[in-house]
């Protein structure tokens, strides 16, 4: 795509109202505007990132069997009566129906999940125990009441999440789906770049077991999470408060945890099947990438998920770069091509580090018949002809 | 894919409350659940059908320009009143932030178009004309507050849709413009299979001139069109009640028609700049194909976005039918495969004329090495070699 015809711009400017390394870089890189506290809209190249992220996710659902669908935002009284999670704090409910509730209007909360909406479809298609197990998932914006939203993309009011349930004949057929779904998980944020943690939480209402949450452990993180070095050991500070290893005796190291991932077994209570429940955010990711990976000049898109993999900047007396550029495009590269007049190199730089698109490519008079390379985030830069560039980045 | 794996099940009946052929169909199919009065989970072969209508509105949308984004559903109070459209009765209103507006939170309505959020948006971007024109657009649930919903996806509380919206530095680009999106609705159309009248109707508040609606011709329809058939005058009844054209004096034709798209020139009410609105129901367009394209015994999907492309059945002494399966997976072709045990051919033949896949295929003792294809619709049936069967599929 050309630059010159991307309706947003960079920003010269920090936004003014917002603390959070993810929202200040999005916001000033055009990625996202903010609407209201919490509430944000995915401008082009934004869109792209958060896309790729569902894509990887979509990929590792499907091999595990997932069946992509789509449920309602508007869901009804009826559902959260079932659960008693009708006057959960969370929930936004709409005022309308309730005006006209006395007219057989029905009353409506906004889903910010949806286990008793899928357990009721499943019900309608589950005749016996030859149809399951059965895994079904659906990527959707889900809304959540909070009374502070913060932290940008980290705890948005509304925002896009996966959620996947799964439906067992037996406890044993959920235990061993759990952690065919804590692997898809894994490979889903070794796919994005991302270290974490899988960790002990609480179960809240729905078991006494544990819960597993996956947490990218990074300042900005909301959580705090105690983990052994020594081994696998990872606990939530909500439900443990002690300085040693509970398995191995060594000292727990402490840090800040951004839970990107979580995985519940509900047992039987939304369902006669031994159900479970998974969610990941993928907007919230999107947000968790910008934490882990930027500098002082902006973000660094790792490469699964980042807008356009290469970024080409033509400068004064840069030859053939409208060339370069058609040429990148039939060979099947992604470019985002940098073709804006009256702009000066420095501010093209700029952009380009504050983007963060990994490959960058310069065509100045410098550069002659040969494309200046460099690594976002290396300070290396080098001179190749086309087919070396096309190898690289193959 | 294996229909023995596919979670969902057609239905022996139709579902009791509904008279819409759309919503009798697409239930029955297993296309749709039925959440609420006007409230539809989009199921996994539904959920096909409408991402690939999606992706033809996509495709013609990045033709003309367009670039996507995504808007939030929760629209703050602000944005409505500086247009005054707050108090509109088909918009949803969140209950939570009333009662806590006293404490500064924001007010919300739920987005059912999104005029005053991309002017917003679009005003840090568009720093002079020469910023011009600018074509932004989003596919995304919207929510209408309906009394009445009915005519299953024709009419529903919650629905898909594209919305596009151009900026312009003058009315005469308004107007070409204003003319491109409708040569790119009429591909979309076309592309789908459906024949429509493009239909002069009222502008509402926004603009003296008419609008224009794509008005698809048939008896489920809600609106009244009036149209002629010497010349390509159409109106809207709710504008206009004459016998006869007033362009060329034939006598006029009256159906019923489903307002499948509409397009508005919107002039500066919105912002500093020539705006343009310009919607297309994605879920509603699935509605009106049911309506278009059915007969008694199930759907017809057109072959652009019928959820499988070819729908083959494996029936007692039928050889090879693995095989099949997997070289038609392995050529590209999408399948869907009816390998399901312990069902009668007779409800697998109703079934496969239920889902209407456009090609079915049947391998059974009587078609041999051979493969008895018939196009869904037609009666005729061929036996053909697996080659052949390739060659037409094509």
């Amino acid at each position: 795509m050309k630059q010159s015809q991307l309706f947003t711009k960079t920003d010269k400017n920090f936004p003014k109202d917002e603390t959070a390394i993810n929202a200040k870089y999005l916001i000033k890189g055009g990625f996202v505007a903010k609407n209201s506290s919490g509430v944000f809209s995915f401008l082009p190249l934004g869109w792209r990132v958060l896309n790729k992220i569902n894509n990887i996710i979509r990929e590792e659902m499907n091999a595990i069997g997932g069946q992509e669908i789509l449920m309602p935002s508007l869901v009804a009284k009826k559902y959260w009566e079932q659960s008693g999670r009708w006057d959960v704090d969370v929930m936004y409910k709409l005022a309308n129906g309730k005006s006209q509730a006395a007219n057989g209007a029905e009353e409506f909360g906004l889903g910010w999940t949806h286990e008793e909406v899928i357990a009721d479809i499943a019900k309608s298609f589950i005749r016996s125990e030859k149809d399951l197990p059965l895994a079904v998932y659906q990527i959707q914006n889900k809304f959540r009441h909070e009374l502070r939203a913060r932290n940008g993309l980290i705890r948005a009011r509304e925002f896009l999440m996966k959620d996947l349930y799964s439906f067992h004949a037996s406890e044993e057929g959920l235990k061993n789906y759990y952690q065919t779904v804590i692997d898809a998980y894994r490979k889903i944020l070794d796919r994005l770049g991302l270290s974490y943690k899988i960790v002990e939480a609480g179960g809240g209402d729905f078991t006494q077991e544990f819960t597993h949450e996956f947490q990218v452990l990074v300042s900005a993180g909301e959580d705090t999470v105690f983990y052994c070095e020594s081994c696998n050991f990872a606990r939530n500070k909500e439900i443990f408060n002690e300085k040693e290893c509970p398995e191995c005796g060594k000292e727990l190291e402490e840090s800040r945890g951004i839970e990107v991932a979580n995985v519940f077994k509900l047992g039987k209570k939304f369902s006669p099947w031994w159900m479970g429940s998974y969610g990941i955010g993928s907007s919230r990711l999107m947000g968790t990438l910008v934490e882990v990976f930027h500098d002082n000049s902006g973000i660094i898109w790792p490469d699964a998920i980042t807008p356009f993999k290469v970024h080409l900047l033509v400068l004064p007396g840069g030859k053939n770069a409208d060339t370069i550029y058609n040429n990148l495009r039939r060979d099947g590269v992604e470019v985002l091509y940098d073709d804006r007049q009256e702009i000066s190199a420095g501010e093209k730089f700029s952009d380009a580090d504050l983007i963060g698109i990994p490959h960058r490519l310069v065509v100045s008079e410098k550069s002659g018949d040969q494309i200046e390379h460099k690594r976002r985030g290396l300070a290396e830069t080098k001179l190749l002809s086309y087919d070396k560039l096309v190898q690289l980045l193959r």
